[in-house]
Order: C-alpha cells, then structure tokens, then sequence
C-alpha cells in the first residue's frame, strides 16, 4: 500500500481524497494544513489532521499531493516539499512552468525524490491529446476548447466587484467553431470566436446592476475580448441552480498525410461533473506513478508526457495486455 | 537519423512509407519484399526495394517496420525479424496477443532487440484511451464504437461469394447507442445495438442477387448478429465512389467520483480520411521510441502502454514542456 498525503483541504483536496479512497493500493496516511487543524472535519473517518508543519519532521509518506494555487502556494510549496517527499502538483500557469519545472527538479533530485508538476486535466490530459496527435500527425491544427463550465478564476473576478454579493461564470464553446474544427477546416479564430461568457450575478440590494455589468464586460483579460452576457439572479436561484463546479472541454487535432493529404481529425474530449473531483483522480493516478518511480530509487522533476500509461494502475503488464489493448 | 526499413508494401507499407518521408529524424533505408524486387515500383525515389531474404544477412537498420497481416504473416514474422533487428507491428488479433507477445519478447531479448507489438488505432490509440480512463475513473464503463468506416475483413468475405465481382463493407455506429453512452447512461448494448453493417455489391451479370444478398445476411460471426443493409451497384459507381478507405471510430468512458456520485465521460474519437495511412503514421512515431530504446540497449517486448508520450516526438522535454503542456 502506498502511504498518502494530502496538503491544503480545499476543492481540489477533497477530490483527492475522494480518489484515494478508491484506489486499492493506496491508503490516505493524513490531511496536512496550515490552518488549525482542530477547527478541520474531513471526509474520511480515522484520517488524522495534521498542521502543514509536521511534514518538516519527517512524515512517513510516499506520495504528498500537493492541493495549492498555483498563483502564489504552489511556486513555493512544490520546491519546498519536493526535497523532503515525491510529490504531485497541478500548477497551471503557463508560461511560468519552465522555470517552476527546473526549480522542482533541482529540489527533488538534491532530496532523492520523484516529483510530477502540472497534472490534471489542462494541463494534463490535454496536453497528453496534443502531443499524442503531434507524435502521430506531425504539423497537425490543434485547437483546445474549454466549457461548457465554471471557470473559479473568472467567477472570482466578478465577485471582487463594488455590489456583488456572489458569482458564477460559465466558459462556453462557440458552437460554429466547434463544428468548423471538427470538419477539418483548420480555421483562424480569434479569442471571441473560439468561446463566449455567462455570468450568473447576484447583486447586493440597491446595487447599481448597470455599471456591474459594464464592469464585467468590460473587465480587460478576463472579459473584454469575449462576448459577455450577465443574468442577475437572486442568492436563492444561485445556491439552487449553480453549486456544482462542472467543466469540461474538447482537443481537437486536424492533421493531412501522404502526398494527396488525406485529412484525420482526432477529438479527446472531457464532460465533467465535478472539476475538482476528475482533476483529484487524475493527480491520484499519477501519484501512483510517482510512488513506482520513487520506489525504484528514480529522481527528479517529471510531467505527464514522461509517464508511460501502465505506470499509471495497479495492474500487471500482462493484465493491461489481456484487457485493455 | 534513424535508418528505417518496411516489410510488405501492401496499404499498410505505403501508408508507413508516407509518414517516414515527413519525419525529420528518420530516413527510409529500403523496402522489403516477398515477391519479386523487379516487379515492385515504390513511391519513394532513389528508396531500393530489396528481397525479403535480405533482411537475413543483416541489413543496417535502426528498426523494421513490419507490414504484414495478422492472420499468418505476423505471428511468424515478428519474432523472426525480432531476433535480427527491433521492429514494430500492428498485430491485431486480440484473442491471442498473450502469445505473440510471449514470442516476441524472448526472440528480441535473445536478439539484444526492442520490439513493439499490436500498434496503429486499435489495438493502439484506442487501447491507449481505454487504459488513461481506467486509471483515472477505476471500474469506469468504456464502450468501443467502430466506424463509420470500411472493414476490409468484411469486405472480403463479401468477395468469396458466389456471383460477387467487388465489394465494400461499411461498419456504422447506431447513433442512439452512441447517445445513450455519451450521456452517461451506462446502457447494456447487444452487438446488433451497438453496429450496423452496410454493403455495397457489384454482382456478375445475371447472378441472382437474392441469394448473394442471404449469403451476406446470414453469414456467421460476420453479419448474422447485426442489422446489415446491401445495396447493388454497378462497377462504374464502386470505383467513383467508393475507392478509398476511410474509418474512425469512438472509445467512449463513463464513471463516476465521489461519494454522491458525480458522472464523468471521456471521449476520444478518430475521424479518418485513410485507415492505412493513419495506421502507419502510428506505427511511425512508435518506431521512433523503439529506436530511442534500442539506441539506450532496452531489448524486449513492448506495447503501447509502456512507451512515454515524450519518447514518440523528436523534441527535447524543454521543448514539450513549453509547447504542449
């Protein structure tokens, strides 16, 4: 049985934990947080909380998962755990992975770990669809569509605004784009194109809803290079009708071979219930092989495209072989 | 560069022959044949075409692409060739990969070789779909669906009719099925209601058109369990329209997170233009780990659930990390 860790008890936590309970070798050793672990009830029965400062003593752990943002936790958190325990991240800035990728190295090799950054779904098994496709149709049109779902970061952006009391945002695929993808076309589209906005809002009594919504249409980044719609909606409709965090999302590769370009298109696509529930059991896969790769005194920073499937479930190549191929 | 042979120039052989001509880190050395050299015109200029027995006095290859069948071809002739050099195949009958696989992995392990089994779409990219939901959502419920796409299987057993001049099989998903699975339903599905079958026949001038058409219907493991459809045509309208090879197909997963529940579905989807050109191009990005594991003297057998993603592409890890991930 591989022995668990999880840090930070949020969404994505709960997800994990959830995850680990279904796995047959795993076994969730406890929840670490920086928060006062009295005042934290978790799911599972007789898992102890334990505060974020017991893994500097040397928890007996083969896996911590690491459940922080990545805005300003996991930058640091990842480096920090990784020379102590094998760890597995979901950092998903972009442009900023090369740089945490080599500071997660650095730290996981000087402390003999194996660590995984930016598992999940985008990145993650995205990415796997657009490298799979690149690998098998090289110069191949990808394009990557998200929703339809609730983006948390934009649902916080409108919440941050004078009058709003809570807030909802829905990321949805432009139709048309969708089907133009999917023919083949390889289209150019600009961001508008690709996805509009939703945004369920529920103003503060007296609030002035006409400049709310001028502010998040108009919100730069976030809003203003899309085409927004707002509803209000009362606090009631809101907790009725949007407490789930559903996502999902579609890579679509369309790519020619041989002389005459024959075209293909491949289509990996996702419709998520729960986005931090699927992104946990995807972290929780992959932290299974971390621990194989720990196990086998193998060290340094990985991601997803380093991993081999089977690495990935507690079966035998001959199992994998009989069954899935 | 990796020096890269084929075996048989059949569909599949001309179809690895186009992807190998694109890739910038693989050179096509020759192409083998069991017929006679003299008779063979290959597409690729100044690219010999040399008699399979050549392949005995070692030829200077990086990997050999093996393009046979499955039915007698290549349960001989990988682990004949695997002894020799590190090669790859699209071995496809399930039923007995537990063997060839076996087989394989000792001649390539005597031969100091790396060989790669069972590769192309299925068994490959939709074994590869399978195994990722499994490990992400355990016990997850995955369906298969196959086309719409010509069988070549089918196609052929049409032709060993009496009367029959050509003809075509086209295997159609039932767009309910398909439905009910995309929405998470779980449904259990007979064959008949997962598959129908449509045939397009040319008969022989004055052949009785009833019987070809209750052969076809009735025919044993091939049609009798599906609803299946066969319209005549004349020769003219075969060639004009339906010449080439077209398929695809869906893998299709369900499960569920969680303790209330909460259903996820993963799709991955082909929409192919040329089944044998799709297929070679596979069987060419994992002839490329094949060669990278054989440069780093990995011998033995492998399938597609033991190769990295990042083994199938000529970029270095800095490369995926900052493009794809």
């Amino acid at each position: 049985m591989y022995k668990i860790g999880i840090l930070g008890y949020g969404n994505l936590g709960k997800g994990v934990e959830a995850a680990v309970a279904k796995a047959p070798d795993m076994e969730l050793v406890a929840v670490y947080t920086r928060r006062d672990p009295a005042g934290l009830a978790i799911r599972s029965a007789n898992v102890p909380v334990r505060p974020a400062s017991a893994l500097e003593d040397g928890e007996e752990l083969d896996v911590l998962i690491l459940c922080g943002g990545s805005a300003t936790d996991l930058p640091e958190m990842t480096p920090k755990y990784a020379r102590l325990y094998s760890v597995v991240d979901s950092f998903d800035t972009h442009a900023r992975i090369p740089e945490h990728f080599a500071n997660v190295d650095a730290a996981a090799k000087a402390g003999k770990n194996a660590a995984l950054i930016s598992c999940g779904w985008d990145p993650g098994m995205f990415s796997l669809s657009r490298l799979y496709a690149e690998a098998i149709l090289p110069g191949a049109s990808t394009y990557t569509f998200w929703g339809r779902g609730v983006s948390q970061g934009h649902s916080d952006a409108i919440r941050r605004i004078e009058g709003v009391l809570d807030a909802r945002q829905y990321t949805i695929p432009v139709p048309e784009a969708l089907e133009r993808v999917r023919a083949g076309e390889n289209p150019e589209l600009t961001t508008r194109e690709k996805h509009t906005r939703e945004c369920f809002v529920v103003a503060a009594e007296g609030a002035d809803k006409a400049r709310i919504e001028a502010e998040i249409v108009n919100m730069p980044n976030y809003f203003a290079d899309y085409d927004t719609t707002v509803h209000f909606i009362s606090m009631e409709e809101m907790r009725r009708d949007h407490s789930g965090l559903p996502h999902g999302g579609s890579v679509i590769s369309a790519g020619a071979t041989g002389t005459d370009g024959k075209k293909h298109v491949i289509e990996y696509s996702l419709k998520l219930d729960s986005n931090p529930e699927f992104t946990g059991s995807v972290l929780t896969a992959f932290a299974r092989a971390i621990a194989k790769r720990a196990a086998n005194s193998v060290s340094g920073a990985f991601t997803v495209f380093d991993i081999a499937p089977a690495e990935l479930v507690p079966m035998s190549g001959e199992e994998l072989r009989a069954h899935y191929l």
